[in-house]
């Protein structure tokens, strides 16, 4: 085991250590939003034939306007051809017979009787969607690690997708070991309170694309606590242990891995809140042991656990970084490096943020409206009001990382509207 | 009803007529990334009592390193009191008695039978958490139109809430009038094409917090429109009609909403693609007619509908603007307004913004991996590769807009950790 780590050395030895889950068949209506974890390829030309682009009259020849076309009444197969002097109606999105030079929309023929005849004269080509030119056959449309977006479901649905692989979403299962908490919904006694990091984390998983199967508060009934560790771990992909992780005599967190038989990966991260995470396996499963004060396990989270949820995923596991102009300042300096909570905010000249009120590592009050972390370096100088400051954004979508279609994408046809 | 608007006056004239849904109660558990529709305030002081910020030992008097205290084994209650060279053992959070002067860390402590002596000097008023410190009775937490972000679950948590009030989510039903479609997951025949506006609709509206009810293929079916969309009305919040409203003779669309005497709002928005957008009112319900085609259909949901989606939870409607470094280049020129289907990924120096391939109205490609709109004046020149351009992030959360907290916060203690 290794000790107080860098907190970007931490992230390696942990990410190092995860593959992501099995995938699994969901209907393509309940995909929104999940991973691929598969290759997704346009399985046909998308149009599959020919196709107008309007409502309108198939023609096989140019003509001035007022010839008359005789309008052909049959149904239009993939063989129909057009006589001389003959005309189709066609609808948009619809088959064109095979020798259509043009489509001259409804708004520029007039009907008279069983006739055709143009009011404007438009040009050969005009209005014919060629087989493919949205999507060619063989395309690839997505890749393992995509997240699902509106557009992959629409173009999977031209394709008769009926179902999607996609990885798992991981279960999580937390064990509070901070001393005299009672779940949220209870009232507390004078020496307990109320554990607010039960639904923190919940919603944060929730967030990160997983499941809470339990939040254990195992703080005062200790006894049980290797045997329920074990059963969670049964069913878990990823164990989060709360509090007990800096106790002074023992730490509760440390005593419980060790006694379980874990493999530490580390323990201790030089970042201040919160710098005694830690990281341990048993066999498959991933455990990440937090602080139990709330602002620090929210710090926790969001740089150890967050990862490996999204590595579990198959995803980018990292999030980006930006820069900021910061509104308020930030009066503490030195000390290891430090994620300041905050909120940034786009405008059109750039990136805000703005230090929020309540950071010592116990208080919540930072928690609320949190999206980024200022991230100053070991040794800082306090922030200055108005100042630049390097920002990590917490929202993955905030980054456009799952961009797999449109680097693979050469170009194509920028084409028309 | 007025003609062919200005986008800007469009939304407008819609967003005009449009207020939020009534609220529901949901679990604080599930209340997660949905929008607040009350006042959440805090009930108490966070902490309630003044408590210990770390595991030790409280005393009543500074002393030197190695004087013993008698370590007292009674519980402590919000009355207890310390006296002199007595010593309390504390939690984390845990309740110190009335006249607690500081707690001595377990790591600068040493047990010696029911002594305890101190290895390091600790200076009055350390690791002592004093009452409301974190949040203060009163603080408002969150307003109406708050998304609910896993902080403030965190603190509504500290506080005992068992359910929250949030807006109700849009209720929506969509008709498609296209002629040919078939549902997604059937074979086409040679003059048929699978529906992907369904699907895409559904995955556009579950993304901004609604609910699909119905995705009705009507193209073919036109004699029982009238009625299904009567009965549709009646169960949804928001009727999408695509398809038919650029027909050539008549629009089916228009057609439809004035066979059942919908209060028309405008028809026809000055964009590209997809020029033929209308809305309308039935009573209290919303009423958006879209191009069917793909591309269209996905620009004009972006610019009427999700709007109109955040409206009815409260939220605000628009999305922010950035300016972007356009990667590739857009040859077309000219024309109304026209926005442009992109992908736009944050940098650290900036925003870069990637034309899709794809853009005709018909096209589904482009809408794979769309994430932003390059917004474009009328009478636009090409974009140049690398020439900055505006961008309309689709993805609400990018924008930090929910920052009603951190807006009434009136700076608060920033604290140390």
């Amino acid at each position: 085991m290794r000790f107080d780590l860098d907190l970007t050395e931490a992230q390696q030895q942990l990410l190092g250590r995860i593959a992501p889950l099995d995938g699994e068949r969901v209907s393509l209506l309940s995909a929104w939003g999940r991973i691929i974890s598969e290759e997704i390829t346009a399985e046909h030309d998308v149009p599959l034939y020919r196709q107008s682009a309007v409502d309108g009259f198939a023609v096989s020849e140019e003509a001035p306007v007022g010839v008359r076309f005789l309008l052909r009444e049959t149904a239009i197969t993939p063989e129909s051809e057009i006589g001389t002097g003959e005309s189709y109606s066609v609808a948009t999105g619809g088959l064109v017979p095979l020798n259509t030079r043009m489509v001259v929309p409804c708004e520029n023929a007039r009907i008279e009787g069983s006739y055709i005849a143009f009011t404007k004269e438009i040009k050969s080509g005009r209005n014919i969607k060629s087989a493919g030119e949205d999507l060619q056959r063989g395309t690839t449309l997505a890749s393992p690690g995509t997240r699902v977006d509106p557009g992959l479901v629409s173009a999977m649905a031209a394709f008769g997708y009926g179902e999607v692989s996609v990885y798992r979403c991981p279960r999580v299962g937390v064990i509070s070991l901070a001393k005299g908490a009672v779940p949220w919904h209870d009232t507390p006694g004078p020496d307990q309170f109320r554990d607010s990091n039960g639904p923190l984390l919940a919603s944060l998983v929730n967030s990160d694309g997983g499941e809470v199967i339990a939040v254990d508060l195992a703080g005062d009934n200790s006894p049980d606590l290797k045997k329920r560790a074990l059963e969670l771990l049964d069913s878990v992909d990823l164990l989060i242990v709360t509090g007990g992780t800096h106790g002074g005599e023992y730490d509760e967190a440390r005593n419980l891995l060790e006694e379980i038989g874990a493999e530490f990966l580390f323990w201790g991260v030089k970042i201040r809140p919160g710098g005694h995470p830690a990281a341990a396996l048993f066999g498959s499963r991933i455990i990440i042991c937090l602080s139990g004060n709330p602002g620090a396990c929210m710090v926790g989270y969001q740089m150890l656990v967050s990862p490996a949820m999204r590595a579990l995923q198959g995803l980018p596991p990292l999030y980006p970084s930006i820069k900021a102009r910061c509104v308020n300042s930030f009066a503490k300096e030195g000390g290891p490096r430090r994620l300041v909570r905050a909120n940034a905010v786009v405008h059109e000249d750039g990136w805000r943020v703005t230090v929020l009120p309540g950071q010592k590592s116990s208080m919540m009050n930072s928690s609320i409206d949190c999206n980024a972390f200022i991230d100053l370096p070991a040794g800082h100088p306090p922030v200055k009001a108005d100042s630049e400051v390097k920002v990590i954004l917490l929202n993955p979508e905030y980054s456009g990382i799952y961009h797999s279609h449109m680097q693979q994408s050469t170009g194509g046809d920028l084409g028309n509207e």
